[in-house]
């Protein structure tokens, strides 16, 4: 058998999320359905992790095995002239049977993308960005501090899946301009994220940058252990899952993210 | 009666084109709807010209009319409120009657923009591209050269609409890396333009980078004319009409399509 491990874009726009579902339009389904087409039996591909609805990669790791024969086979063309144009490998590697995408991941990387202006909206935009207006990004800094190191992060956790621990480590939390001068990225690195996880601590800062909150509410938050006590969950479309780091690979946020990206001769983040 | 101007953006993704038709979701029509919820009465509004469905706009131009109550009304925010996500107004400008968005527009300018690479394709990009795969663009810029100036440009008019004359002028025609590494927009700034006349002008251009035809092609295409001689219409999502200009304006293309938008705060084109 040989391991071949794929990094993948999508927009999730179109997509009822990452995980494989009877009779929806999943990521996995479209990505089992097009390396069976080339080895002509059913195949399951593993994920670093799942995404929800609406929720895009630029940087989701898989791996699938084949049968030595389908080794030599150059991958990364093959699914993609076979793949729809919303999914599409930007690198396709042989690696070794004891890589894992998802028990070897070390840090994952997400952005969430803000929109910041009132008076009007690029269109081309609105898959991909939360309209939130204006801001207060100085409150927002403070309170994404809080977020960072070793926390148990029940208060901002959705309910739904069974885990053994809501304990996850904030390695780096910044943020940066967007594409449009609209936007503004906000990119969270950890060892890992709960449902939601990402998208109820945006809704939580953007709450902090509305004014409705304090930055210091975050601490609080933390120790109370109740979702309810937190703010909303943002929306799907701002969120991207930018990049997954394994064994050596530094977290390094924005710069590992970007290295990658240029290593697979993308320049750009959704 | 106060006439306004209008500066609009929109996906065409989702559009049935500019257009106003029955039943038919236009960009048009949706115009009008939020207009006349404002006024309480049907409202006309003159665009400077048709989109086709999927074609996109960062400067389309259009004016209505309104009693002299309504002239004190915010326009682009009351609009941006009541449109849908996908079609916003970047300015809204009182401008005295005489103004007419279609008749006294000198220049236009339309991007389109190509996707190079064949390996993989970033997802959000599908709406505005066409995947062309690498061209030579030396062949290119040769063939680009034969359109400027005036021609009778009936072999890059598709039938369908009764016009005069089928003669216009270039003035300006240009290319310049896209948003990604991988893309390459071509911006044609001219009088006017004919029925799809720009996806056909494209069309024929990528023809020629593909080494399908000689950049001398094109001259001799431009005295046939007979569309059927000239190669397929290019796809319409990537076409994007940049900008309109009016009086004393220069046509400019890229410096004034960005001085455009850097007024109305767009720091992006498609």
């Amino acid at each position: 058998m040989q391991r071949i491990k794929l990094i993948i874009a999508y927009d999730g726009t179109d997509f009822c999320g990452w995980q494989l579902q009877p009779n929806l339009r999943t990521v996995q389904g479209e990505l089992e359905k097009s390396i069976a087409r080339v080895t002509g039996s059913p195949v399951r591909v593993h994920g670093s992790g799942r995404t929800d609805s609406g929720v895009h990669a630029l940087g989701q790791i898989a791996h699938f095995d084949v049968e030595d024969r389908f080794a030599s086979v150059l991958w990364q063309r093959a699914l993609n002239s076979l793949l729809p144009d919303d999914v599409t490998v930007l690198q396709a590697i042989p690696v070794s049977s004891d890589f894992h995408s998802r028990y070897n991941a070390v840090h994952k990387t997400y952005t969430y993308t803000l929109w910041l202006e009132n008076n009007f909206f690029l269109p081309w935009r609105r898959h991909y960005v939360w309209k939130c207006g204006p801001l207060d990004f100085e409150a927002i800094d403070k309170g994404m501090q809080y977020f960072l190191g070793e926390h148990d992060f029940s208060s901002f956790q959705n309910t739904g899946t069974l885990i053994k621990s809501t304990v996850r480590t904030i390695h780096d939390f910044k943020r940066y301009p967007g594409q449009n001068a609209q936007e503004m990225v906000l990119e969270i690195c950890g060892s890992g994220f709960l449902k939601q996880m990402v998208r109820n601590i945006t809704g939580c800062l953007v709450t902090i940058g509305r004014g409705k909150a304090k930055p210091e509410s975050v601490r609080s938050l933390l120790q109370m252990k109740d979702r309810t006590a937190a703010p909303a969950t943002a929306p799907a479309q701002g969120l991207c899952m930018a990049g997954v780091y394994y064994g050596d690979e530094g977290c390094g946020g924005t710069d590992t993210g970007r290295n990658q990206s240029q290593d697979s001769g993308v320049g750009e983040q959704i």
